[in-house]
């Protein structure tokens, strides 16, 4: 954790916050930090700054917190993403927080099990929950947008075209297609498949929504490694 | 599991391989082949190829195999990595392993917590089975070297300058430099510090060694995402 990221309700008054959970046990076990230390702090959707800890005890960690710094700029990136098995869904959520991921999209797929679209990790508070994670690793306080879309096929029909237009529109995919490029300065819209890869069906009306697909190599990645893979060689 | 690994010991003869462990219930639950079906098998450093299974139960699987196809290519890459911590550690051999990284050498360095170097995941046996999971995943059949060297300094003055030489050099490290390049045609030496960074005695000696710092953005990314992310940015 490199950043303690408090909220609304963590506020006592204008510059003074109250933390009681897992920030506390990260503040005193991780950061290993004492009264009087002085720590990066966040604000979740805000400036990044410094707390000063007043009073830490096993119960609750008073800071007085000030804020001045703004957070780094997200990439300039729409992700598809076809909705992952659950362990990794949780891990991949942490990456694209990292990494800067402004919005994801999680859209089914043939080759999507129907389970996993029941994993506790997709209610509101757990998907929040590994952003943060994600947002404290980078130093970043601004969520992803996470979007759930299991209707493939209106989303790709009614919406995927308003989206893809004005970008570098992608979908990553095995083939005999143009690798995946590098070091792109536009709007990038990037559709990454499920384990198995999209079916033939699925990708024509990806190619019809204005995505063009590239391909990665002879290496089958897994989503997981994909998705991190691809980002460092977009941007 | 995209490929079927088999060794020396599970040949019958010479094109009879006879599989009885976890690539058993792979064949049966993941793949959910059946007799007469034919997969794709890989001989652990050699060629890939077609496996016919000839005989499946709840003990073993019988099949013949050929082999006809070169495994895909590796990167011109050798990754130095501060050793991290276990848990990603295990996750970190599959990934370069599945992402072709042909050299691997494990450093020491002070912020890496000496219970690391305790853990069961360095054993020979167990650094094999995570790079085969890596390969079956990539579908390749050549492993990854994989160097331990708890002695930083020994290694980076006796051993890294030679390694180097010849080759684009170049430390990921956060700071006023560089940003990592894009697309190299060279031969890499990469290094990747431990969380917390390499501390500046150990970046001097991995500079006068041959190597350049390079940095890649204000975002603090774990080790993990950092391997992947700079090596689907440099190839």
């Amino acid at each position: 954790m490199n950043l303690v990221l408090v909220q609304e309700a963590d506020f006592l008054s204008d510059d003074r916050v109250l933390l009681g959970d897992r920030r506390l046990q990260q503040i005193r076990d991780v950061l290993q930090a004492q009264e009087g230390d002085s720590i990066r702090v966040g604000r979740l959707g805000g400036l990044m700054g410094q707390g000063r800890i007043l009073r830490l005890n096993e119960k609750s960690a008073e800071l007085q917190v000030s804020f001045h710094q703004p957070p780094p700029t997200k990439l300039a990136l729409t992700l598809l993403l076809a909705m992952p098995r659950p362990k990794m869904f949780r891990r991949i959520l942490q990456h694209c927080a990292t990494l800067g991921v402004p919005e994801i999209v999680l859209l089914n797929s043939y080759r999507v099990e129907k389970s996993f679209w029941q994993t506790p990790f997709l209610q509101a508070g757990q998907i929040e929950q590994n952003l943060i994670l994600g947002l404290e690793q980078a130093r970043d306080t601004v969520l992803p947008r996470v979007r759930i879309e299991k209707r493939f096929k209106p989303f790709v029909e009614d919406q995927l075209p308003a989206i893809a237009a004005g970008s570098l529109g992608l979908v990553a995919h095995p083939g005999d297609y143009a690798p995946c490029p590098h070091q792109v300065t536009r709007q990038v819209t990037l559709a990454i498949g499920p384990e198995g890869g999209w079916i033939p069906y699925e990708l024509d009306k990806l190619l019809e929504a204005g995505l063009q697909p590239v391909q990665l190599g002879e290496r089958i990645l897994r989503v997981e490694t994909a998705v991190t893979a691809l980002i460092g060689r977009l941007f």
